[in-house]
Order: structure tokens, then C-alpha cells, then sequence
């Protein structure tokens, strides 16, 4: 008996919203981004719904113009670690920067929260996109957007190195002999390279599940080659099918060229669904939010992709200005979009700041409507599964509630957890140690 | 009606335990260093026995001669995270070095750590003593000791300013007016010094006890004026019960030239207890521990504090040997005094490794007598509180269970958290916001 092929889910755990205006819903807890019991109640919504993972974003810089949610959150492992301790079988992913931290430190944090969730752990490799985070590390100035990719591949090669210290069986742990572990076992690092020299070996072991998921985002060319060349899972948005089809080909294209099976980069586009009992409760669920919205905090949000850049300057109903080379060295191709976007449609500054602030979602209507969109996604090849937020109130929840139970019925989604990890729940491998190998080829 | 003074107390969670041997003995969980659902219920019978906090201790380099706790445990950060989760009113503190992290990441970490736990979080500062630290981070040599302690004294200001980024009534949340935060309680720090350059604000704001509680350890005449300049609370270890009276008087006559309140430096010598039901079975207890350790096992930790010198090269049975300053730049105070012991008592190298590796404890016996030499210490003037570790199996646990019913019958130890923070309870006040206070004055 053939299973059919089944789609995974992500949460994003936003606190008040990934937009300027959210919060202020009348049913938008207004603390949601450091009320603890809420995290705690979206995971285990999520992880009764039979999630692989809840997605905690992150951010090293902020001024008076960032949107809420960004001003005064949680960081990521210290909410990762919580939440492991209040769930079972869900995964938990967070971003951090390898531009602005230490290998041996990060190897360690995401490896004892990958033993303390018994192998649930993942990692969002960022390499930070704003300026500012510069400013918060004391350095002179960002590095440039091929530099922060050269350093964030030494550094994930570190890292992998470190959660390899410790082959899986070198913890004998013999009370009567009192041999507590094989020394041949035990591997030192000794890294010497452009970026970074760390000795090791690191004071924790792998866990069950070998090491944490590699998660990236990267959207550029060299974010594309970096994710298909290193990630087990893809992080990526786009606004048609066809464009997420073609995203979805070139990665793994990419990924067999580097020699990988592309089954083992999972390709994850983000949705913010709205859900309503009929189309037209969807469409003023989405009107609410638009309303939320003032043209100036939509100059401001969209300012934060364009380097903070202060759009009031422009007259709102001209066309859409000249910016030149402005966003590319923060979000490359986020910002070529708007700009391309704006010009092909011939739109005004204003038309292009609401739209990037509060985008129409393409996943909105009943239950069936957005099981169906997930369902043409899935089946079209734009998705191997999807990273699910919340762009209304309860998104999540009326997603866990009414569309899951829609895709179990129709066998794209599983009912219960098949793996005990984080890779399990994904299908992908359990990497081997790269000691082990190498005995094993000797 | 005055109510008597009362201790403190906390729980050192140490998993196989702090020497190199503990874990051979039958009724130790020889992985007890990664198993979280132990720390779990340790901490869970520490709250029931109402401790001021649980610590976990940490460091940041390992070689194959390190003591089988160091080799593998769980990181801070990630435990205390997860263990939050899973605690009502129990402090969370643990040791993070300013001399291989950023401020802007720890003060984020700590004060995410703070909320989520709702103001029960600590911060042991360290500033590493062991040189290997350096080559974990890439660094060429690790910096002496009043180097670290000046990067040390910066590195805390930069934090306390970071955490103070958001006075306490900084977010209006007021949906009507659209007007999330008033931007004049939003600090920039916009520090420039000797060793760190921050700008900040800190994207979190402070939790209810206003900023984290400040531990520190450091036993030299520059970490105890560091202590009792900066600290909360003092971590320490004696002997005698006329050491640890010197001590806390000195370090609280400091605290006072300082222009503190000396009460708000607590001070907490550890104890490893070890607790019969007559004293016959204590004695036969600490036995069991002392006949686990070899000679060679005593050789290598001792050489743990020399920058793990190789004492294998010198007669066991000769007197200890001339080192000259090996171990002023790891553990100063306590090489020290293992060298003045020695040359004093005329010992030799075996008597002095296996006093180091496995030493008889001064609370040791019945629980009254044990409760006796507690009340003696914290009568005497040695001590605000003690931090209580495992130095035989269930040494910890036999204190929760057997000594703390005995204080809280002799009025000496609450039968009720007073407060709902870790500030609360230790009786510590919450820190004025740094900008608030300055706005008060004005």
C-alpha cells in the first residue's frame, strides 16, 4: 500500500503581529509578545494539531520606528527552552545571526536545548540584514552581503564540527571499571580559518536526533546556494504559485548540484490565512486589518526593508521614487521586488506602502478554500509544506481548528506524530558523525 | 512583633556532581548531567522546600582530563529557560562569563530568562578562570585577571543600562489612540568605553523585579571588591566557620565604603551536606564518596585549578610540590590556599589531591546537627544564606527534606514565599530604572 505523499506545518509564534498595526485589533492581546501562558497556549494549540514546528523570528536592532512586535519580545533560545519543557513532540526553531555571535556558544545552545527536548531542536541560520545590529556588537560597520554568507559558512562547518565532539556511543558510563567514556570517542576540533579558531571539543552530546534541523531563509542567489548547499529546510514567501514553483525548482535544482538529495531540503513557503465561516467573513477579517493601518506607519514598516530610509519625504500620491541601489545590502530580494513591482504597475507611494504593509493574503475563504489553495500548492511542487501565521486574529488557531482537520480527512496531513524528533516528524536523515564516518571508511 | 531574621537558601543543581567520582556510585543516575526530568524534579523539590533559587554552575572549556559533569551537561541559558517553565517561585540563576560574550545578547538572554520566568531570574558573573576559555573564542590568550575584571565592571554597566532601555511604564498599548509606547521613556544607551561599544535600546523591558539579581563568586581582593561593589549576593566557600565570618565581615565592610547598604549584599557560603539518621550513618556515607576516588582521578582535578598541571610527574608520597605562581591567573584564592595548607600542615601530594578532590564536610551528621552548625554559621555572623549542593547521593534532597523542617520549626527559614520575584524573597530591592531616577532629580 502506497502512503500518499504528506505536507508538513509550521507555526510562526509572532506575539502581537509581523505588522505595524495588528495589536491595536480588539482581539489582539496587546502584551502577546511577552505573555509567556500565550506562547505557551499556541504551542500546545499547534502541537494538538500535529505541527512539526513552532518558528520563534528574530531582530538585533531596533529604533522608535520598529513595529511593536519588535520593540519588546522574547529571544529566541531562552523561549525555545521554556516551551520545551511544556511540550512533547513539537519542533522548535529559532533564528540567530552568525554575524553578531560565537560558534562555541551558539553550538552550545542550540545543542542543550536539542537534549532537553530530546532532539527537537532547529536552527533559522540568519545573517542579519539590518545595520544597526552592527551598532549593538560594537563593531565599526556591517559586513557586506557576501562577506556575512563566507562567514556564515565557516561558521555553520564549526558548528557542525563542535555537535560532532562526541561520537554517539562514547558515553560508557561503566561504574565498575569507572571508565566514564571512550576517549577515542571524544574529538577535538582544532579549527583554524578565515573567520573563526575554536579548539573545542564542546561540553555537551548530540542528541537522539544527531544535530538540530539547519533552517535558512535566504532569498538572493547566494542565499539560494547557501540554503541548498547547507539547509535541511527552506524558509521562503511568495505571491503566486507559479513563483514558488519556480523558487521551489531552482532549490533543489541547486541542491542536486551540489549532490544532495533534494528530498532533504524541505522547501517551506510562509502563510498568513484568513479563515472565515463564509467568503465574506474572510473579506472583513481582512478589512479589518487593513483599516488598522495609517498610510504613515505604512511608510514607516516599509522604511525598515530600505534601511530605515524616511519615505515622508516623498509626496504619497507620485509615483513610487527612485531609490537606486537603496535596500540591497539589508533585504536584497525583498526590496527588488517592491521596486520592480512598483514600476511594472506604474503605483503610487502610497499604494505600494499599504500593500507591503497589510498584503492581500492569497490563502483567505472558508476552510475548504484554503484547504483547496494549500492542496494546489502542494500538488503543483511550490511547497513541501507550509510556515502558517497569524495575519488576522486567531490565523493560527482557526488554521489548527478548520483546515487541518480537512487535510487529515483528505490524507495529506498526518494524524498522529510518526518520528520522536524533530527529523523524524520531517523525514529527514539523522546526519552521521563526522568521525564515525571517517572510521568507518578507514 | 519582630519577626526573627530569616535565611536563605538555594540549591546547587550539579548533575553527577562536582568531583570526579560521584557518578560511580550506585544511587547516582550516572547521566544525570544532560537528564532534564531530573533537574526537573530537583527543582520541583527545592520550590516544595521554598529555596530562594536554583543555580547552575558552568564553564567554557573542556579536555579529555575534565571531571565527568563538565564533559557533557546542559548549557544555562537553556535549562534555567526550560525549568522556568516548569516553577511557580523558585529563583533561576546561572553563571555566564563577560569574557566570552556580548552585552547586548546577554542582557537580552537574561532579561528574556526575567520575564518568562516573571522576575526570577540571576545572573552569576564570571569572568573565567581557565585559559583554554580563549581558545573556544578564537582569541589569542586569555586576559589576565584585573584585565577581566575591568572588562567585567564595563561589561555589567553596559547591561544594567540595556535593561533599564524601557521604563517600567514605557508601553501604553492604548488601541483607540494607536499609541504603543511613549518614545519618552525609551532610552538609548549610546555607550562608547574602553572595551564595548552598545548602542542599544535592549528589545525587551525590564520584568517586575526590575532587572535580574547579580551573583558573583570572585574570591580575591579585586573580585570582592568587584562583589561588593556591583553584586546582589556572593557566592563563597569555607573551611571554618571563623573564615567565613572574616570573610562576610570584610566583604561587607567593602560594601559600605562603597556607599552601599550592606544588607543588600547577601552572602551564601555553599555547603555539601551530608545527612544520617544517626551520625554513624553520615560518616558511613561520606566513606562510600572518598573510597570511589582513586589517586590518579584526585591528581587530575586538583590540577584542574593549576591550569590542569600534570601532578603525575611527582612522588605521591612526597611533600607537595614547590609551583611557584602556577594557578594565581585560573583560581587565585583557592591555589592559594591548597599551597598554604600544604606547606603549614607539612603535607603530602596524596594527603593534599585527596583533601582537594573529595573534602570532609563541616555539615555533616543528624539533621538537628546539621541544623545546629546552619543556625551556628548564620548566629555567628557567616553567612545571610547557604547554597546547599549534592555531595553524596541525595545530599540535597535529604536537606529538603530533613534540615529544612527543623529550621522552619526553629523560625529560621520561611514556610511561605513572601515574595513573588526572586528580588522579593531574597528581600532585595528592586533597581530604580537608571533614567527614571535621573527624571525624578530633575
Amino acid at each position: 500500500m502506497t502512503q500518499r505523499k504528506q505536507l508538513k506545518l509550521g507555526a510562526m509564534l509572532h506575539g502581537v503581529g509581523s505588522s505595524t498595526s495588528l495589536w491595536r485589533h480588539p482581539e489582539i492581546p496587546s502584551d502577546a509578545s511577552v505573555n509567556f501562558e500565550l506562547y505557551k497556549s499556541w504551542v500546545e494549540k499547534a502541537e494538538a494539531g500535529k505541527f512539526d514546528l513552532a518558528f520563534i523570528a528574530d531582530g538585533l536592532y531596533i529604533n522608535e520606528k520598529s513595529i511593536p512586535h519588535f520593540l519588546n519580545r522574547f529571544e529566541p533560545i531562552t523561549i525555545l527552552s521554556a516551551l520545551a519543557a511544556v511540550s512533547k513532540h513539537i519542533g522548535l526553531v529559532g533564528t540567530l545571526s552568525t554575524s553578531y555571535s560565537e560558534p562555541f556558544t551558539v553550538a552550545r545552545q542550540f545543542g542543550s536545548l536539542d537534549v532537553i527536548s530530546g532532539g527537537r531542536a532547529g536552527w533559522n541560520i540568519v545573517t542579519s540584514p539590518l545595520e544597526g545590529s552592527a551598532l549593538n556588537y560594537g563593531k565599526k560597520e556591517h559586513p557586506d552581503h557576501d562577506k556575512r554568507y563566507r562567514i556564515a559558512t565557516e561558521y555553520l562547518d564549526v558548528t557542525r564540527g563542535l555537535w560532532d565532539s562526541w561520537e554517539d556511543d562514547a558515553f560508557v558510563r561503566d561504574k565498575e571499571s569507572g571508565v566514564f567514556f571512550d576517549p577515542a570517542k571524544l574529538h577535538t576540533l582544532n579549527h583554524e580559518g578565515e573567520f573563526f579558531s575554536v579548539k573545542g571539543p564542546l561540553n555537551i552530546a548530540r542528541s537522539k536526533q544527531g544535530q538540530p534541523v539547519i533552517f535558512q531563509a535566504g532569498a538572493s542567489d547566494v542565499g539560494k546556494d547557501y540554503a541548498a548547499k547547507h539547509a535541511d529546510a527552506i524558509f521562503t514567501g511568495h505571491d503566486s504559485v507559479e513563483d514558488a514553483v519556480s523558487f521551489y525548482q531552482d532549490v533543489k535544482r541547486r541542491a542536486v548540484s551540489f549532490g544532495r538529495n533534494p528530498d532533504n531540503v524541505l522547501v517551506f513557503p510562509g502563510i498568513g490565512p484568513i479563515i472565515g465561516s463564509t467568503e465574506e467573513e474572510a473579506e472583513r477579517k481582512y478589512q479589518e486589518v487593513v483599516d488598522l493601518v495609517s498610510a504613515e506607519n505604512a511608510l514607516i514598516y516599509m522604511g525598515r526593508f530600505f534601511e530605515h530610509h524616511d519615505f515622508s519625504q516623498y509626496d504619497l500620491d507620485a509615483p513610487f521614487p527612485e531609490l537606486g541601489d537603496l535596500g540591497r545590502n539589508s533585504f536584497q530580494s525583498g526590496t527588488d521586488k517592491i521596486k520592480a513591482n512598483a514600476k511594472e504597475k506604474g503605483l503610487t507611494l502610497r499604494q505600494v506602502a499599504l500593500q507591503v504593509a497589510t498584503p492581500r493574503p492569497i490563502f483567505i475563504g472558508t476552510p475548504e478554500q484554503v484547504a483547496d489553495r494549500v492542496q494546489e500548492w502542494f500538488e503543483a511542487g511550490a511547497a513541501d509544506g507550509f510556515m502558517v501565521g497569524s495575519s488576522v486574529p486567531r490565523g493560527l488557531e482557526d488554521f489548527i481548528e478548520h483546515v487541518v482537520p480537512i487535510l487529515q480527512a483528505r490524507g495529506l496531513f498526518r494524524t498522529e506524530y510518526e518520528g520522536d524528533t524533530l527529523r523524524g516528524n520531517l523525514g529527514l536523515p539523522i546526519p552521521a558523525n563526522r568521525y564515525a564516518k571517517e572510521a568507518e571508511h578507514a
